[in-house]
């Protein structure tokens, strides 16, 4: 069986406007020892999710010190990064501690591809106060990410409370009926607040995609409107 | 095959302090004859859920003459009630227009065993200043149902907002996910609001019982008060 | 029981920019009449979606001729609209005919707020020559809704095409497995592609609510940008 | 990422009458640590619910020490109790061994906010006589808690044997189909005995909640009459 | 295609004591037709379930007037039948009323082969003294089919109080979580009670045959013990 | 918390033929260790299921040596046993090598209450000939144990074939769509083989304890037919 | 909304083999009107399935004139067909009459295709020398098709037998947990018989695709042989 | 207990033209010592596969020495196998690094068996370029596995490009609603893509044998066209 066993997404980039993320989960050391050999020969920067500490320390101590791990969110990244250009254009809100983890990833994706996001913790509608106290923040920024677990009736409230995107991520924090997140997902998806859309349980990394491609979107109207011109390019 | 194929729960009244009710929604006409005929015959009073308007037309008009049918919540009551003799001490709060037939079968049930509610419509959470707006009034009851379909985040909130004991009843509304208000049902389940407790899916009249069931506690408490002595009997 | 039982989110346009729709699966024909009576009373327009054709049908004959209805999308506008003030910047790309009705539940919202939309239609994977000959049209689109039934293939292949923001729909085409659109659901939010987002089954209002949200942003970052100015607003 | 990840909810007790656990389930050493120590500093009491015995080891000694932890609830609780003021009102019903955990997370949250209850231990109905020996001491109290796992048919018959409000608390005990006790939750949902209310599986927290949300109605109404007064204020 | 589209398994009585019935309810007239035709030509009687009166109604004249229907049950019964030989030794019990069709399609298999059984109606567990009344009479018989929906706590408390073979057959009636009957056929797959078999939702028939099965067992058991003799031959 | 947590059904055997088992798996070393303590006092013999060989170490040697214990099977038998005292009467049937633990939790079942079983081990029907090959010694059983996972065709297969009482059970090998026993479980109950009833996934003891059910009533039957008298009695 | 709304795959047979086919479950008469006007204008032969009855009532005359329709199959063949060049290559086994609608589906499916086939009908596995008399006969051909429903266990026992590729269709016959086909689907996936392939519930289409598939390559590979030549194209 | 718990399905190379593989998941140490040991002395070589490295630690040395182990497809291999015979007629298409194991399990059974097969991996349709660029080459292969997790989109994709057989093999990668494969599952079962078949989640053992199936078809053609001759044997 031959070695060559990843073909990196190489033009992802040019379609899309972000390169190719490594999802570690099920991956095997070797794999992902090829996997960061190939990017750093190459000298492309890399973003790695779900690396498990377990992982990271089974590659060789010349790559381990290449990465900047963060454990929390399972996220490593290769090589050079941007400081965030513009003022943040993305909220990042969370319902509790127990949603960190994920919040984190979708952070830590953002901050790679040159994004900053403001940070609503713990505003989880159980104590509801803590939510309105700060609504009129939130409704400033023309993307939101709303994370939370167990009946996810965070990102319901805050999509009736506020007119930008609203994208749920629901967790897999809770037991019983909450089913590893599957409770949060569908209340999301099933929400009454109209225009709510939803990824993924626990994907982090996937919101902060679709916040790139939103705010990817509005850098180009802008530049639009600037240049008195032409149609949007993406 | 014999005809003997009911036996009511006879002595339910003196174990439960409210006597048993008729299921409708499976059985046949000649069943539900029979069982209104029994309790014509012993003068009890009667109370039919999810009667369905096909089913009442199916019963013999001498029947159908002493049911008092209520055709958006599915209920018949035949024979005497009394008024209720208490102010209200049940909240019975809904999300939108939809839940409306459900919310009405624990009214009626309420009403039956003469208790009555007061009534809370409308206030689901996509428009939240519609349930803030009343929530001190909401409060004020020791007891609340909380009906909701789709995501069902109204009993969520309301139980983070008051101090009763908060009943909700997830409700079959919405399509997709919602699944005929198992996604409403998980989240009320899955709920991050201590202490709300559920009742199946559409099932106003559990609610409606339980609730019963609380008031006549402090039916016994209050009592008890009055009369400084003994215990709870129920 | 009051009949004041319709309490219309008066405040949700200020709020959110779009007023509140209403979702007529679950309800009867005294409670239709009523949110209508109330809207034209009001001279507020009204967008009515999941309107069956009975449900129409059962209407006053005087409120019938204030209702422009779409048989294939179950929509009905009441009021006056406004045509499209820009040109347009959502792609409605959709896998087959069976899609059709979703789609167009999409495309009236779309334009009952005034946005337009660029149709793509039939272009699924199983004859991936379809898509790709079109590839290009759909790139120049800041945002992209794509429909799509079965295995709902087509999501994940645009959204590794196109860098705009990709909202998957999916739609309860399909029999066995495809469990009224469940397959289709779990496919979308488990795409290899990133950054797509997804909303409830069938629910083509809802992407287009979301589209909207995304417009507005890009409207307000248009604005700041030709006044040289401060935050998005919303 | 800033540390100040946690917001307590310090209006829950003013609002619902008791103030907020922490769900240690999925919480990191780092925010617990912090969550302890901000109630130490502040000398608020705390509970603190599935805290499992290696997340207490890795506490600090110093803020172990301060912990009542009781290892087959897996709860702790910090900070100052007081005794139960009346005698017990809460019956705490379990079918069978393997139902301890759950009753005893039950059972320390009522002790933790000053509720007594009596328990009644395996009387599970494979072996009836059991039960129906005890009934009438289970009679007497006006809330059952009702703790099964497996087929949950317990609840069901006491509920159909008592008057008081009866939570029942489904338990992931059994295999095969019982299915992390969902086929519990759903028997208890489905239970024909009226007005048996559940919480989400393994829930003894919740459940003990909903029975203090009950018992305060109680001593509100209570002492309403003792003053021949006023509404009940929760 | 050739219209031979039903092979007999004529060998079945050889086999396993009983012959093939036939299951109609997936069957068109045509089909339904040549099978009675080839069983009235061979003179051989035919047992029919799950025979809607709309496929009676399609049947000629000729076919219908060989039918033994009975509407409740869905059964027709083609051709002689013996009367019972034994007295009874199976006990049916049912829960509710509702139960009343799948019960019956128990008994008049029972009939077609020759058995005649008990039946104890209405015996459900939220009024218990129902079956605590009859309980003797049920320990007596040597098989008992318990016949329950909803929560299907009927069989369970049954198996627990009474020692010959019982076999639960859940019933598809109530709504939300009960599910068409899984949650009733997971509450007897899980029972605490121990030795309890199950078939399938509303499988009447083949609880009966399960039932046949087991009597056939008692009676080569009996010849065999009058003769002194040899093996069990079934 | 008092440690009086277990009560044993100490009137199982008088009402059911058989005495309660300990069902290990949930339990807690204290537990089972206070248990095991009751009954030796007692003088009663014990039947131990799913007691995990670590849990076995974790009892004071004093009670080890007094648990004859099985691993595979994951059984322990405290106290006397007596030999069968008859030929054996149940066929026990297994698909592959993959079922032997659960079918050895039914033999050791068996055992514990004085029965023998004939094996019919690795007669899956991939390679129908090995079942072909033995069919007419099981036809000579009353009653057919038949212990299946994956698709568990065989116990359709062997309910087709013999006239026995044929209980299923499903085992929970396999992955994928096997799901934990799920797919067997469903095969069974939807099998099209008359009569053949199942108990819950991995539930060998179950399928011992329905065994010991119909042997009973064999017993009783052939009793009362040598005394050519009376009822059966259980 | 233009009408355009139909862009058939033309390109497909060159493709894969053979043409579109139009699946017609989802589709309102004016889409398959013009579909099938398309279809005669460029003198296309079209393959029509799930095409329900009341569906042909509604087109035009001038159409279904042009509509070979099978009722039990609800399949319509516009246009030329040839008949089949070689001797059948295809065994299709089914279980029982209620599968013959499915089988219907393949059998059109194939003969619309040039190929035939050979049936083998009802020799389920309840009762197995039906299949066993058979298996010679399907042993000979290169490709089998085997549908059931219910429990699926036939095409398990075919794939034992026979050395063809072996795919099967599962059938939404049966009940409870038959689950419209689910259990069929999962059975026949978690199948012991090695190298059984599965396709969608009730696909008889799917499968006789897939066969399509399997002899065109033999096709592709007898000519290769013929001619002593090259690779296989397809 | 007796220790010939294995019975080898000697007859199936003879029946199905490969013989028996040994599927280790579930089997313990004694078990697979005692099923080596049978097929060493019998000179019978030996293909297992989920052979975790636990597994194949705990064999005896000398057994260990005879075993070809491939940690990655957890498959051994004991014995002589011969190279293939023929030029490869089977491709292998993976979408990511995450598939190489299953992959892995079918080329290691494809060269057990004497087939070898052309790989093409990491070409998921997330950057569908990679996939386009090879399509030709995969073309040409009569027989195609595709493997792939997530959505599963990779199989839909390549059944609409090519016209040979496709085995679709859903791999258990991913989280949240990918569900250890079930997404992927039915995504491909819902396939839009004509003739697709599926084989169970990670089932690479599986779909190696139905391209076993299919080879031996086409050389059973081959040889039969090349001998001008009979029937297809298998």
């Amino acid at each position: 069986m031959a070695d060559q066993d990843h073909v990196p997404d190489i033009r992802r980039e040019e379609r899309l406007g972000f390169d190719e993320a490594v999802f570690c989960l099920h991956k095997q050391t070797g794999q992902l020892q090829r996997i960061i050999e190939q990017a750093l020969s190459a000298r492309r920067s890399l973003l790695l999710t779900r690396l498990a500490a377990h992982q990271l320390e089974a590659l060789p101590e010349s790559q381990r010190a290449r990465i900047d791990y963060h454990p929390l969110s399972l996220t490593g990244i290769c090589g050079e990064r941007q400081g965030p250009k513009t003022p943040p254009r993305i909220a990042l809100v969370s319902a509790g501690t127990s949603d960190a983890a994920v919040a984190a990833e979708a952070t830590r994706t953002l901050a790679y591809y040159g994004e900053a996001c403001v940070r609503f913790q713990d505003v989880g509608v159980a104590g509801l106060w803590r939510l309105l106290e700060r609504v009129e923040e939130i409704r400033r920024m023309p993307i939101v990410i709303a994370v939370a677990g167990m009946d996810a009736a965070l990102p319901s409230v805050v999509a009736g409370l506020v007119p930008g995107l609203v994208v749920a991520v629901p967790v897999s924090t809770g037991y019983g009926v909450a089913a590893q997140g599957q409770a949060a997902l569908n209340a999301a998806l099933a929400s009454c607040a109209p225009g709510l859309v939803v990824v993924n349980v626990d994907n982090g990394y996937g919101a902060a995609c679709a916040a790139l491609r939103a705010v990817r979107a509005l850098d180009s109207t802008a530049g639009a409107a600037d240049s008195s011109g032409g149609g949007v390019t993406g």
